[in-house]
């Protein structure tokens, strides 16, 4: 936190501007004027009092050479903050750019878990020469923390603890907290701990402060309270804390101890990742930042496309089945796709909807009968509607009444697959333990596709020719 | 906040599982077995001690006819947190089963924003009845923040707030605190102001507990501090809470004076929705929740299933001025659905990273240049790598080496209209004032359904025939 922009600057409406949106495109023309004329001075005082996820975010969006002529003026002032805020695309560059001991001072700052973080996602030899860089105590702590599995709770928890023995007074704490000469950079609870360092309350700071120094802190401990394990999911910690408003959570070892506590910025951080994932996987996008380059995005893309390729061609064979039935009636080849279309989109629909309610849980053994239910009803419904529109709009299109008949007949089919593929697809790639973000899409198109086009065209080789 | 159950149940092991899940299967069981019964005892020791959060979802999740008996016998228990939990699409079903009196008891336990938040989704005469319940000061509070706009700061906040004089120190805040006897749930700093009420710091509670009496609280304010006006809009305060790490900030009004605070649990939530919207915006599902019924699903997935259709009709339309051409060679029917989908499929990959990237404020005239450069380049590899491989297929599938070169083109034509279109439709939307989530999705594929029929059947009228 190297930000105090708000208090002193002026005037208060540019102030106000510049504060909600980043780097303003003024600054950020200026901040490259500076690095182009190799001005050091001007540099740093443009960069000095923005905030470090500001700075991480220009970084960011610089072209790889502007960046590296950047870090080349400026990198003896990159602390530990922008590193923790930069994406770890351009983490592993920036750092790599960074002398070691500017390393060495940036990482020193940080609290556990944002070294961990950064520590990571780079490479053995990167890794080592930021161990190297912290002090013998930090050093085990981040160890300690990398021991446990990656996007586990104990990866994301601060080892940096608050806490106070249960039977312990208001009086006592505050002179505890007002003697400690180090406390984490944010905590907002203090931890009653038993004998065995099991955790067995929260009290709020706030109650803390607002309580008479003789009340005990077992009185006035906060009425929810839960404790993760060390190994829980990130996921499902942050499912946790959404759930039930935590703002910091003590986490456990396998034998109850305390062994460190996990805030809420951290959590609110792991379900923006989530919501992210699953978006980008539910449109087929891997992995991948904004500042990767084109042939890293191409490879990115290259294995959804891949797969729709080989359902594509699974769809081609079924309409070549029926290339006599087409020859005969070229109108066939002009309305198929419709048919097909309609039933894709009703399946994303309807699996998008399956996918966040599971990723949400509220798509339980409660009502997944009822949601069944609905999605099959909803798209008879709607599959009754687009049949007849498209079966009056083929009739007037094509003259030809059988062949609306035929369209509408094969819509309603088609609406009704895609409705159960919708919600039975990712209902049992979830069950199988599969990502249904991740491969749903696949499936419920090449269902709707084949059932699309075979429905159509049968119906047509059958009732019209 | 009601719930104790993980400090006093046991064994310990149950309670972990249950509290990590919600309600579980047996308890839902036993719960259903209860009202079934009429037995509301049973059913009182059942819920009591389960968490407002799992309540309500219990209540989402049980079918209308069960949760109308769970009501009847159960509707005295439901407090505001309940409410407050509960999904808006239930909330007024659960409001119209409650006795007055209950509901007046439950809306005054709550803080302001939450009644906001209650208030906003219902209709004019159940609102009468919760501002009636309320205290008078209460009415004030929640009428004046229901006079900003809907999806403001302003309704965001909470109109309770911790201030102090800048020139207290910190033994003065410690009393004032003790003394004071009301205090919001939850808070997290003492804020600063001048004598105009305007916000100039925040002091942490942690920092507060650890200094000497005698410290001034302006010299310990936090380095990090922004304001936020209350008629912001709510994408924006989450947006900031995310970015700088912001646990509360001070709201205020035109002239900068302090009217309330929104805390990061709020801002959580906010991201939480827009996240929803833009995922189930990208795959064309209006508003909705789990617990609509198939007629209001249906509804709901109607509009964008109509515009498909005609994206769809529009395609067909191009398929139909090459009637001559595929009634020739049937083969070409049969290939170029592979065609429009490839384009399809890699046209939502770009699109929904650009929808992405413009919410999370990634791309910005910084580097906007580039990634259109890149999702070009990157199209127009996949394009060739694709229309290699289909080429080659055709040409084996079909014995016609022209027609195996007739696909390839298509295919590098179309999947470089689909890199195009990806990043410049959301873009163009975005310019324009429209939510780039709601409808690129349609513009996208009907570029790349026309483009790839288009380019595939002219193609081969020209090369082919």
């Amino acid at each position: 936190m190297t930000d105090d922009t708000t208090i002193e600057t002026s005037p208060a409406e540019d102030a106000r501007e510049e504060e909600l949106h980043g780097v303003g495109r003024e600054r950020r023309d200026a901040i490259l004027d500076a690095v182009e004329a190799g001005d050091t001075a001007r540099l740093n005082s443009l960069l000095e009092r923005l905030h470090a996820a500001d700075i991480a975010d220009l970084l960011e969006q610089l072209g790889a050479g502007e960046r590296a002529d950047l870090l080349a003026l400026w990198s003896g002032e990159i602390d530990g903050d922008i590193l923790s805020e930069l994406d770890e695309s351009i983490r592993e560059e920036v750092i790599a750019a960074l002398p070691p001991e500017v390393l060495g001072e940036a990482v020193r700052e940080l609290d556990s878990d944002d070294v961990v973080d950064i520590l990571e996602d780079l490479e053995e030899p990167q890794q080592e020469i930021i161990l190297d860089a912290l002090d013998d105590a930090d050093r085990v702590a981040v160890e300690q923390a990398m021991s446990y599995p990656e996007y586990s709770a104990g990866r994301l928890m601060q080892r940096e603890t608050v806490v106070a023995p249960e039977h312990w007074t208001v009086g006592e704490a505050i002179d505890f907290l007002r003697a400690e000469d180090w406390l984490p950079d944010q905590f907002y609870h203090v931890i009653l701990v038993d004998p065995r360092m099991k955790p067995v309350g929260n009290v709020t700071l706030g109650r803390l402060l607002s309580s008479k120094r003789s009340v005990k802190l077992r009185d006035i401990t906060e009425a929810m309270f839960r404790t993760i394990r060390a190994t829980e999911e990130e996921a499902e910690v942050a499912y946790l804390f959404n759930q039930y408003h935590l703002i910091s959570a003590p986490v456990v070892d396998e034998n109850d101890r305390l062994v460190g506590v996990i805030t809420i910025d951290d959590a609110m951080n792991v379900l923006d990742e989530e919501h992210e994932e699953d978006i980008l996987r539910l449109a087929g996008v891997g992995e991948g930042s904004l500042s990767d380059s084109w042939i890293e995005t191409a490879k990115q893309r290259f294995p959804w496309l891949f797969v729709n390729l080989l359902t594509a061609i699974l769809a081609s064979a079924v309409i070549s089945l029926f290339e006599g039935t087409i020859s005969k009636l070229v109108a066939l080849a002009v309305l198929m796709p419709i048919v097909a279309s309609q039933g894709g989109n009703a399946g994303t629909q309807g699996l998008t909807v399956a996918v966040r309610a599971l990723a949400t849980r509220s798509l339980t053994y409660s009502n997944v009968g009822r949601v069944i239910g609905r999605e099959v009803l909803q798209g008879v419904a709607n599959g009754i509607f687009f049949g007849v529109i498209m079966g009056v709009i083929s009739y007037a299109w094509f003259d030809q009444p059988v062949l609306g008949l035929v369209i509408g007949l094969a819509m309603v089919i088609n609406l009704f697959a895609a409705a159960l593929a919708g919600i039975l697809i990712p209902l049992g790639l979830e069950k199988l333990g599969f990502d249904p973000a991740l491969s749903s899409g696949a499936f419920v198109t090449t269902v709707t596709d084949v059932v699309g086009f075979f429905s159509f065209l049968w119906l047509a080789s059958v009732i019209l020719l």
